[in-house]
C-alpha cells in the first residue's frame, strides 16, 4: 500500500498534507503512490489533481533537448514529489499514462509552455488540463489574474495568510529539502482550493 | 447481425446500455457493429455519436509514433469498445471510413489534442465533431465547464449520481476487465444525456 | 446539352430534384453539367452551390496521400454526383477550374477539414466557400448549430420531416445506388435551403 | 498617354466604365495604363481599386506552382485587365510594384487565399488591402454578407438590377470576349460602390 | 551636428517639416541623423515615430530574398529618408538598433507584413511599433479605418486638406524628387498627427 | 552577500533606487544577486520582477543568431543590470534557471518578440509573464495603452514627472554609463509602480 510516509505539513486552515518524495530509478516502483493520488482525487468530488513541472536547464543551451527534472502532483490532501532520472526508464511510462488520464482534469499555473514542451521533449500530451489563471479571469472578471504565479493567485482569490511561503521562497537558496517540499505542499494545496473556489 | 452480446448494464435512470468489447484482429469483420451503432445513433433522433479513444504510451519515449490502442462508441443504448491490434490491418479502414462520415456528429470531452494525434499517426480525419465541453461553456455561460473530464461535466450539467462510476475509476488499477467496461459505458451514457439536454 | 437524366426525387415540399450521377474517365466531358449547375445557380437568385466531397481511405495507412474519391453538387433543382478515377487525368481540371469560380458562393457542412485535405492533396482552392453551421451559429445565436451534421442543422433551421433520409442512412450498408443518390440529393436540397432560410 | 480605348459599357446607373484588355507580352509597356488607373484611384476621393486575380489550373496536379493568368483592376471610370504570359518577364515587375503600393486599398471579394497564393507563388505581397465582406459583415451587423462573391454582396448592400451580370454569367461558356469583358466591368463597378457606400 | 538640410515643406496648418535624403554608403555615418530624430521624438512628448519601408521588387521573382531598398522616418519636425545600397554594409547596424529601441514606439500604416518582411529578409525585429489603422478603428468604434492607407486614414480622422499630396500622388511617375520626397513628409506628418489626436 | 554597490539614484517620489551592474565572465558568481532580487521581490507584496532584455546586433545580417546581449531586473528597491559574455558560459545557466522560476511574475513592456527570440536563440523558456501593456488596455478600457513603450506607459497611468529620464534618452549616443544606468533603473521603477497600481 502506498505509504506518504514523508513529512506531513499543516496548512493555514488547520488541514494536514502528507507528502512523499521519489527519486526514481530504473527499479522504483511509483505506481501505487500515483494510484493512491487517483483515489484521493475522484473521492474528494471535483476530480481536479494539481501539478507542476520542473525543467532541467542543463543541457538547455544545446537546445536540442530540456529534459523534465521533477513533477508535483497535489491533491486536498497529498502531495507527491517525484524526481526523474536522467536516462528514460520503462517504469516512466506509469507516468506518461497517468498523465493522459482523462478520469480527472490536471489543473496548473501558466502551464501553457509547459504542455508545449512536454510534448516536443517527451512526447506526453496531457489531453485533459485546465490553465488556472485564465480560468480565473474570466470567472471573477479581473483579467490581471490571469498572468499571476501560484502564490499571488491564491492571495487574490482566497485571500489568505502566506507568510510562511513568503518565508521559504525568500531564502529559497539557503532553504533545505524539508522546506522546500513544505513550500510545494503549500503551492499545490493553494491551487486546489483556488480550483475548489472557483468550482462554487 | 451484429449482436451487442457483452455485458448489459443498468444507468441510474433504468436505462439499460448493452456493450460490446472486441479484440480486432486481421480477420475480425467489426463493420456489422458499426452499422447498429449508426443504426442506433440516427434512429435516436439527435445523430450523436460519444466516442473516446486511448493512446499506447509504449512506444512514447521515441517520439515517431503513437498509436492508437483502442476506440470507445456510444449511443443511446449501444457501448462498442474496440482494442486495436499493434500492426495495421485492412479490416481498420472500416473505422477510419465510420469516423469520417458525416451522417453524426462525433461527440467527445478534451478532444482537441486527440484530433491532431489521429491526424499526426493515423492520418484519420474526423471531419463533423464536437468538443462537448466546449459548447456547454459556451450554452450554459459557466466557463469553468469547458474544462472537465467527463463525470465532472455531467455532474454540472445532469446533476445526477455518479458514485458507481467513482466507486470503479478510485480503484482502477484494481478494477477487472467488466468494471471497466462498465466505467467506459457509464462515462458515453453521461456524456449522450449531456449532449442531448444541451440540445433542447 | 447536359441532360439530368438519372434519377429525379421527390422532397418533402413537392419540390422535385433531378439527378446525375456520372463516373468520370479520362475521354468523359462532363463540363457540360457543370455549365448546367452554374446556370441553374445564377437563376436562382442566390448564387449558391452546395458541396460534399468524399475521401477514399484505402490508402489512408501511407499517409502520404488522400485521394478525393467523389464530389456532390447541388442547386436548387439538381444534384450532380460525380465519382473520379484514380489516375489524375486532365479532363479533372474542368472541375479545378469550376471550384475556383467567384461566381458563387460554395456552401458545406463541416468543411473546414475538407478544404485543407482539397489544398494539400490536390492543391485545389476554393476561393468562395461558406461554413454553414457556423454562419447559421451566429445568426440565430445558437452555439450548438455550428458542430451539427446537414441532417441536424436542416432539422433545427427548418423543422421539416428527414424520415426517408433518415431510412436510408440508417441502413446505409444495405442501401442500392439509387437509395444513396437520393440520400445525397436530400442532404443537397436541405443544406440549399437551410441557406436560402439564412438569407432571408 | 494610356488610352482605355476598348469598349466601353454603360452600368445601370448610366455610368460610364472603359475598359482596356491588354495581352502582357515581354515587349508590352503596361505602366501607363496602371498610371491612369492610379490617377483615376486619387482623384475618385476614396483611394479605392478593386481587384480580381485569377489562377491557371493547368499545372496545378504538380501541386509545385500555381501560376497568375489575369488580373482585373477597377477604378470608378476604368477597368483594366491583364492577360499575363507563362514566363515571367521583366515588365511584370511593373504589376508587382503597383500591388505593393500604399497610395491605394486595394479592395477585393474572398481575397485571403488570393493574397497567400500571390505571396506563395509569385512573392507578391500586397500591403494594403481590403477583404470587402469582411468590412461590411461588421458595419452592417449582417455576418452572412462575409461569405458572399461579388454580385450577392453588391445585392445586399446596393440592391441594384444586376439582370446583365446574370445572363452573361448564367452563359459563361459560350460568352464571347466581350460579354467576358462586360461582366468583368460590371463585377468591378458594383465592388467599388459597395466600398463607396460603406465609406459614408 | 546633423543637420536636416534638405528641402523645408509647409503643412497645411503652417508647420514646418524639415528633411533629409541621404543615399546611404559604406562610408556614409547616418547616426547622428538617427540621434536627431529620437532627440525630437523624446521631446514632442508622445515618443511616436512614424516610420515606412519600400521594397526592392527587382529580385522578387527568385523568391528567396526581397531587400530593402529605403526607410522613412517621421517625427514632429522632422523627416528623414534614407535609400539603402543593395548590399549589406556594417554602418547599416546603426538603423538596425534604431529599429529595436523600445524608448519610443513605431508607429505605421498597414505594416504588419512589412515587419515580417524585415524579419525574415534581414532578421530586424522591431519591438515596439503600433499599427496605427488598427487602434483608430478601435478608439473611434470604425471599423473601416483599419483597412486604410494613410492619406485616407487621415482624411477620416483629420479632416484636413490633402489637395498637395493627391495631386503629387496622382501624378507618381512624373513626379520630380523634391515632390516625392514632399509627398512622403506630408504622409508622416498626417499619420503623426494621427497619432497624436488618438493619444488624447 | 550580495551587496548592490553600484551608484543609488532618487526617484521623483523620494524613493531610492539601489543599482548594480555586472559584467558576466565566465568565473563570475552572480547567483547572490539573482537571489537578493528574488528575496526583495518576496517581500515586496506583488511578486513582480520588472525585466527588459538587450540583443546584439552585431551578427544579425547572417540571421542565424541574436545573441542576448544583456538582461535588466527591476525589483521594488533594486536593479541589477547584467552584460552577458559574447560565447556561452556555465554560470549563464543560473540566469535560465531564474527565468524559469513561477515563483514570480516577470513583467515587461512589448515582450512578444523578446520571448520568441529568447526561446528561438538561446533555449529560454519564461513560464510565468506578464506582458504590462496589454493589461493596462484591458484593465483601463483605453486600447491605445497597448502600444506604449515604458515611459509613455506610465505616464498615461501614474502621471509621474519624467524629465530626468526624457533628458538622458534624448542625448542617448552622448550619455555616459551611469546616464544609462539611471535611465534603467528609472524605466524599471516606472513599470514596477504601474503593476502595482494595475494590482489595486
Amino acid at each position: 500500500m502506498a505509504n506518504f510516509d514523508g513529512p506531513g505539513f499543516s496548512m493555514v486552515d488547520e488541514s494536514w498534507i502528507q507528502t512523499k518524495a521519489i527519486d526514481i530509478e530504473p527499479s522504483t516502483d511509483f505506481s501505487p503512490y500515483l494510484s493512491r493520488i487517483l483515489e484521493d482525487c475522484v473521492w474528494n468530488g471535483n476530480r481536479a489533481i494539481v501539478f507542476d513541472v520542473y525543467w532541467d536547464v542543463e543541457s538547455v543551451n544545446t537546445k536540442s533537448e530540456r529534459p523534465l527534472s521533477s513533477v508535483k502532483l497535489s491533491t486536498k490532501n497529498l502531495c507527491l514529489f517525484l524526481r526523474l532520472p536522467n536516462q528514460f526508464s520503462d517504469n516512466l511510462k506509469d507516468l506518461y499514462r497517468f498523465f493522459a488520464s482523462k478520469f480527472v482534469t490536471f489543473v496548473g499555473v501558466q502551464i501553457e509552455e509547459d504542455l508545449v514542451l512536454l510534448k516536443e521533449n517527451h512526447g506526453i500530451v496531457i489531453r485533459s488540463y485546465l490553465e488556472i489563471g485564465k480560468l480565473a479571469a474570466v470567472a471573477r472578471g479581473t483579467p490581471i489574474v490571469e498572468f499571476l504565479g501560484a502564490r499571488e493567485l491564491a492571495h487574490k482569490i482566497l485571500s489568505c495568510d502566506t507568510s510562511r511561503l513568503d518565508s521559504i521562497q525568500s531564502k529559497w537558496d539557503e532553504a533545505g529539502g524539508d522546506d522546500r517540499l513544505e513550500a510545494a505542499a503549500i503551492e499545490g494545496w493553494l491551487i486546489y482550493n483556488v480550483y475548489d473556489q472557483l468550482q462554487q
